[in-house]
């Protein structure tokens, strides 16, 4: 059996069960999931500082969450602390935007990217493009969708969504597109029908890619950390924290 | 059940059967891989001559395939006519390069690669670099080897690689390395021990990532080729590479 | 006296008789020009998998042309194996597209392009990307004309082209256009009076530069191709094609 | 009176002191200057996972200083949470590496980065490459030196820094040089008069250009944040620190 | 005291008068301006030749300024020969729109330019992609805006750059703006109150970052020009230009 | 009869002799070159401060030159002021590197350049990477030698000069080499037959390029300078460069 981590970088409980229930959904057979949630922050991270504590709280999740996993999903959609994790833990670690990116590559030459809320717009294009994927990426749109609104008039997003994927595809070529964001989870099968291009969701993407990455095998990069001149003093931190962050055996070896 | 079909665009049998072995080792529980090989060309592609031969190649092989198939794996580690391919088939078509190269991006920041003859490194460079990878792409070194080289005498060609894999790690800093060519299949397994990082290979990555997009189940893009404002007219080609190029529907729902 | 091979990639003769007439206008006194055409593939390429199948038919073309000759003008607007030829010719090539690109590029610091057909602009867009010219490159625009539409209603295309050339000089910063496409060619003389900016043609460009390079009279580089480790066994291909892979003294020595 | 204060992001407040010295040293007449340090986290950061957690604690040490500022300089030479403390200050903020960089490009065209601890280098790599700055970077070199080790043989590590820097000099064209990283902090006065480029510390820099940036007395941006479709709700943090992040008008203005 | 030179690479002195004036409203207590204009070339440099001509002149003028000084400031908005005085001067040199460049870059991710004058736009263009700076240029916009016209309608031309920044800002995501040219100098502060990102002029940005580098006190670089392999000889210019341009001990401590 | 104007930008009219010569060797036979001496600056320009000098004598060379040419060929190396040229004259303008560079991308993937004189290697650089062209520029190469030290020992310098290039084409991948600088002039020829890449000289290139740009016959850009919102005052200008500035008529229809 393969078991994969959920992590939750929001608060939101509500949203994690949806995310949870989305991951369920395309998971292989043999595939059991666990979610953990961010256990201090924002419920929807949707601005930079917000996002900088969820970094501690991805973290902290994961160190506290005791039954062992094969490989750990990054369900906030900035992806935050997916490399810090790579570094500690010796299982996969994919984030939910560039995992649905790079399936967008494998697909198209350039894809969109579609995201609620026109204060994040930046936070996405800074974070894809220091993926390195300038010449990949077409264009981003933003519409005013959460999932409160989308609640309240849930046709009014779907039909404002739908223009801005047109939008990425008829004016700036995109062959592909990306929805953003753990407010639009589920979306792109209500919209896939009505578009010409493919919908890529970063929990379809993420788990299928670490169900890949799993079988893969491959072994964790030993090129850092074993020999460092100083060894880091942690201080402040919650015990699971500081033993995640420690490289104690027990943390490296989470399988 | 899936169904992949593996495309070598060498001539070579023998570099096909390798490849399709290499390809199985690999596969999930319920797949089904067929191979088909280039009709035409050379027997190993390393020029840029002879990958251009290859991309007709390439496409006449798959067109005279038959049987149906649920996405396209094109075992030349040149991804030669991996676009082409896409554009006209209803299936996920990935190259065999391009799929280790992905794959290096979810594991670290860069990637290096190594590859067999020194003639052939600026065609993997462009490549590579042609997808967009420039950021992530850390360094190139070719080794003088070939299957023939190899199997004359072995030991030597695996000194050889790995001094060029421990070369992109400690000077240029590579968290994983692909392996690129053909005659370098199933080599990461023999080296995989005796290095600090990853060793990726695009037949493993190549048949997960594919079996991972048959999972997925999206559709193809409409964008282009719906509404052309003119109908092109074939002469010369095969039947069945006419057939494929004319986007017959038979073509089209190859599936 | 010089001796130009003009080779269209298309298979239609009557565009190879336009681009040679077009050729023939602007070549120097001493200048004879060949023309060959694909013998196989699509009339006019206008898809990825037809401009695949068009590589193969370009050094087909070029292999079965016995006459000698000084220098090489691929005469279909996707470049299409200028590189190859390169590699296994010993006499100057060029494309029709990168020889009016930079011409452009002398001319003024960033130039525009326009295509007939917009399903070609992204094929357009890799080529003079990967030609390394992201920062000259102002845009792309695409209008809907073939050689079809143009003789149907000839006023309306140029209609079309003036207004895609004006869009990219106005809204763009464009300082020379380049119109790209066989179907194109010709019409930079009616067009040019009536726009600002210079308008460039592959063909004049190619013919012009190619003539140059025979002046210089450069050797072919030897770098690569003298020592491979490998010798590629060719197979299936028409005897003259197999002649100019090979690398035979012939094929090398075709002045 | 300018109030500045000056965070330190790793725990050690021996590090702090050493910072907070240098800062004062290069402060002007009327300034004053406070510094705070990181309440959990690693006492020299050197990795990227107690990189995440030292912007939390970043944005905590701030929330937690009562007295009001003028600027901030964030005192942890990887620049974290720098962007974050903008969005959430109403006065400026600079990173000691960027200040370093940003001077180095006033003074030369390109410009190299030693830092310690050969495991830090891709970090450093990639947050210089995400401030755009690939163009001016000629070179990052690393050497083996810690405040420990540096107390231990002072002359081995300076030894070592005079060769490092010599190295971007000579080979790599850089015409001037960031000395990176708390542990550095003062040796750039030791070893100016040995090398033919002027060396740069992010303290200096940093507390030069704040007290510019607070002469120049610019508002700060409402582009964002004003007009959120979304309200955050936030939980699990200190009082401080919500209130900080809720962009509370005591937070904001706190000149 | 701190002695700055202001170099007006335009020869009309109402410019340098206002440029002075606005320096000096933004200098610190203890630092004279002087200000010296060009002796030849256009009145208001807006054309590549004028600009190469400006070159000259900027040179010219900072040579025949007899008082000692600490610091340069390149008063064209071109920042014309800026690395030319860097090379042989031995105090720093700032031009100004580097300057209003660089702050923009401590306050946001990407900033705007607005200049006056659609010819310039390409000028401006170069030279801020020459910086290096295309990842943090999210736009460039030109109003049709002279002395003379702001002078003649100054309510059209604010209505008009008001504009100008919003387009920035709404459509480009532009988080600070840069008001580029000398005719735009002071406006700065009239258009601030209206709009909602921070506005930046050359002027007071390079007095203050002058101020700092003196603070720096930062030897010059000696890694070129010590070692020619070739003594120049200078013929045809004036005495004071051939002496600055000989590195005459004079020249190189006008300190 | 085609009239080329050849302007040396250094004042060493041996040098301008030289670079005649060698045009005047390629030269078509129908061809007639004058050749203009910069009247004031450096005689052989090596460093920022006389090329920015160089450019006002470049654009006062060809002002004073009263009879009619075709076009002009600016024989300095980095390529002075030929944008400012453009933009006054009506008559194709090409730079001797400029030309070099082009003509080496027509030729082969990518390419090198060696130059004489350490010194000059960052502003090479510069130059052609404001071209654009980073992607084809494989690397750089200084020696040290001049005219003088060739004439005192012309074998050591073509020994540097060989070992420069090898050193491109074996360990940077260079397909061709440009000699850059006008004391290389000639040397292409000496040292062709030592290596095995092509190797390109700006003179010869220049020349055949500019034929074949008069050749083509394009009208002059009309976008900028036909409607300024304001009409500059030129003064301490001589005569021939005002008007030359000025667009007089006479200027711009120099033909």
């Amino acid at each position: 059996m393969t078991r994969l981590l959920l992590v939750n970088g929001n608060t939101s409980k509500t949203v994690t069960q949806k995310l949870l229930a989305e991951a369920e959904r395309h998971a292989g057979a043999n595939v059991q999931i666990s979610a953990v949630t961010a256990r201090f922050g924002a419920d929807l991270v949707s601005d930079r500082a917000s996002n900088v504590i969820a970094g501690h709280a991805v973290l902290d999740a994961v160190a506290h969450h005791q039954a062992p996993y094969d490989a750990v999903l990054v369900a906030i959609s900035l992806d935050t602390a997916v490399e810090a994790l790579r570094e500690v833990l010796s299982v996969p670690v994919v984030g939910m935007t560039e995992a649905a990116c790079w399936q967008a590559c494998l697909i198209g030459n350039r894809f969109g990217v579609v995201m609620p809320d026109r204060n994040t717009l930046p936070l996405y294009r800074e974070r894809i493009l220091n993926y390195g994927l300038r010449e990949r990426l077409a264009g981003l749109r933003a519409i005013e969708a959460t999932v409160q609104t989308h609640h309240a008039a849930p046709v009014d997003s779907e039909v404002a969504l739908h223009a801005a994927i047109m939008d990425l595809v008829v004016n700036e070529g995109s062959e592909a597109v990306v929805l953003a964001g753990a407010s639009m989870t589920g979306l792109q099968r209500r919209l896939q029908p009505l578009v010409p291009v493919p919908l890529l969701d970063g929990i379809s993407s993420g788990v299928i890619l670490l169900e890949g990455l799993i079988r893969l095998n491959l072994p964790i990069s030993h090129v850092n950390g074993d020999a460092k001149p100083y060894t880091t003093i942690l201080s402040g931190l919650s015990g699971p924290c500081t033993e995640l962050l420690s490289g104690l055996p027990s943390a490296r070896t989470s399988i």
